[in-house]
């Protein structure tokens, strides 16, 4: 597990013990009442238990409960193009900002990119920009959500990101991310980098505030890191909600920007959504009409499905198809056309809310004085 | 040859091996002439071989002599309250500036204290305040000098140091610095921020300006790593002018901050001064005053003459003195009383001139603007 050259495919079977070994909980029953009590409904990405575990979640909830205020964290890498897999985790981040009306630091760590990968810096910047108008065409609230560029931000992240440093060793380093004596002290010093916005809030306003962090397990060791350091420097630990790797369009491993056949971008045209979705969306039909018909599909581990799910606003609508599907009475190609004109409608949706926001970017940038 | 924990004493004769191995080159008699060519005479530093080697001074000197522009760059880790042997490469620095009328970069790094050290923030934002109104004292150009604390100028050096810190690997910091696994990640980082200065006017201004750096031979591996690197980021290898380490009060290793009685601290008064260099100054002079009548003293080793040699500002009265002292005409509680009163005048104007730039020290503060 490296959250840099994570491949390959984590079996459904394995999450339980992978959160086993990592010390997180699972979201049970009871959580996801005590949830609903704020909520009033539970997102999809909780009932289909795609965020599935938890570091601290209780705590949050229970302190938010009395009235303490807490503040979201996510991040994104902008090593290219976003796809449809990368922006899921930012729908579900979405959701809690609304709910909880908390603000949110999205953290853009081109730092990482041009250390780990073999991108110049210019396209970087560029990659940067898209990604970020891609991110806030979901909607996020302006007041509430603060984007941090790293190369933008470096001198309040470097400040603070020595104090983590300091009680990192390089041999921690090596064996929580897999680094090697031949890897640059940039990748060493990175994580440093990134652990900063989960108590950078406390430390501008000068109190502990709790941090909670959506990401998916194989971000997981960089914030188990955190929890480790972040007590000795007087910060609570980072609370978590943890996914599962996103659907992926093949059904096999993470989406990849690398091959353009494996993801749905989000400039994908209509007819490219449609091709993809027919020719390359992982089934959990049947391979005969007839056997369909007969044996009905399993929609949980199909891709069409699950993106119908997932970006159908009407969930009574979602929940007609899944029986329908799941009985036979839907076959795989309807499915797939329904799957695809609702991809293309939310698709449609960002496109126009990219173009009203493109001036703006600048005022969802983070400020230090807007914390003051 | 650990430039974080440099301890003992590098014997005169292991110089010249310490070059070889390292592959700088002597100044000899031919770069020193050529150098006055330029300066109209030569610092005692030079003329006495404190400051005896160098890599690429030839070439500084020849891009100079065909009009173009060159740069100094020296610093200090403010780990403490500023003495005597800190100081002296400053003079140097200075006297280079106004001998070429160049800019000087001045990197202050409280980052690089906090990570090797266990001293808290505060106390090291103290000295470095402390430590820039000692340096600046000794009347360094305003409009030509910039204090870089690295803790202010995070932004744009963070911005640097990631292009250096992709091309140095975990095994080099450790082959280098002697750096262990059990070494935090931020030492192994920091050294890639120490490394910017040298190239960061060249990156401000988009043009290749050569950066000559006064140092002492202890610092020497940093920027030898540095001469590795930037060539492969398109900047000039940086240029050295190297000294021996600054002659200590008790004749031993350097000066030390944390033995009150080894060093003479810019703080110390008139009547500390007298006491410190009579009772503790290693002396070249004879055991009896029989002897020293006799056979005279060797003033070169001797420390209140080198104090005196570089802080006496008429040269006619060191030169006398030298041969008074050398010939056994002068004893050695004459010689001492002489450095006590050239170091007492020097500090005094040192304090009288710290005084008047106290509020003023904002206006040397590094300012990229200047340079755009």
């Amino acid at each position: 597990m490296n959250p840099w050259e994570m491949s390959g495919e984590i079996k459904e079977q394995d999450y339980p013990k992978l959160i086993k070994e990592f010390g997180a909980k699972i979201i049970d029953d009871k959580l996801l009442n005590e949830l609903k009590k704020f909520t009033g409904e539970l997102h999809p990405f909780l009932t289909t238990k795609l965020f599935f575990a938890h570091r601290d979640l209780d705590t949050v909830l229970d302190d938010y409960s009395k009235g303490k205020e807490f503040y979201l964290y996510t991040g994104r890498g902008p090593s290219g193009k976003m796809h449809l897999g990368h922006l899921l985790p930012f729908i579900f981040t979405k959701w809690l900002q609304d709910k909880f009306d908390v603000d949110l630091l999205i953290q853009m760590t081109d730092d990482e990119k041009y250390l780990v990968r073999d991108i110049p810096m210019e396209e970087i910047r560029k990659n940067t920009h898209e990604n970020i108008l891609d991110i806030l065409s979901l909607g996020f609230k302006k007041e509430k959500t603060h984007v941090i560029i790293d190369s933008e931000q470096s001198k309040i992240l470097y400040n603070n990101a020595i104090l983590f440093a300091k009680r990192l060793t390089a041999s921690t380093a090596k064996a929580v991310f897999g680094l090697k004596d031949s890897d640059n002290v940039g990748k060493y010093f990175f994580t440093s980098m990134q652990a900063v916005p989960a108590f950078l809030l406390s430390a501008i306003k000068g109190r502990n505030i709790r941090c909670l962090i959506p990401y998916g397990i194989d971000q997981d060791d960089h914030f188990k890191l955190a929890r480790d350091i972040l007590p000795k420097l007087g910060y609570y630990k980072p609370s978590a909600i943890i996914s599962k790797l996103m659907p992926s369009l093949q059904g096999s491993g993470k989406m990849s920007s690398s091959d353009p056949n494996s993801s749905i971008f989000l400039d994908d045209n209509e007819e490219t959504v449609r091709r993809k979705i027919n020719k390359y969306a992982f089934s959990g039909g049947r391979d005969t009409k007839e056997e369909q018909r007969k044996l009905g599909a399993n929609p949980d581990i199909d891709f069409a499905f699950n993106m119908y799910r997932f970006l159908e606003p009407d969930q009574t609508k979602v929940d007609k198809v899944y029986s329908e599907y799941k009985s036979g009475r839907m076959l795989s190609g309807e499915m797939k056309a329904l799957s695809a004109d609702a991809i293309n409608a939310f698709l449609s949706k960002l496109r126009s809310r990219r173009e009203s926001i493109k001036d703006d970017v600048d005022s969802y940038m983070f400020d230090v004085d807007r914390f003051k």
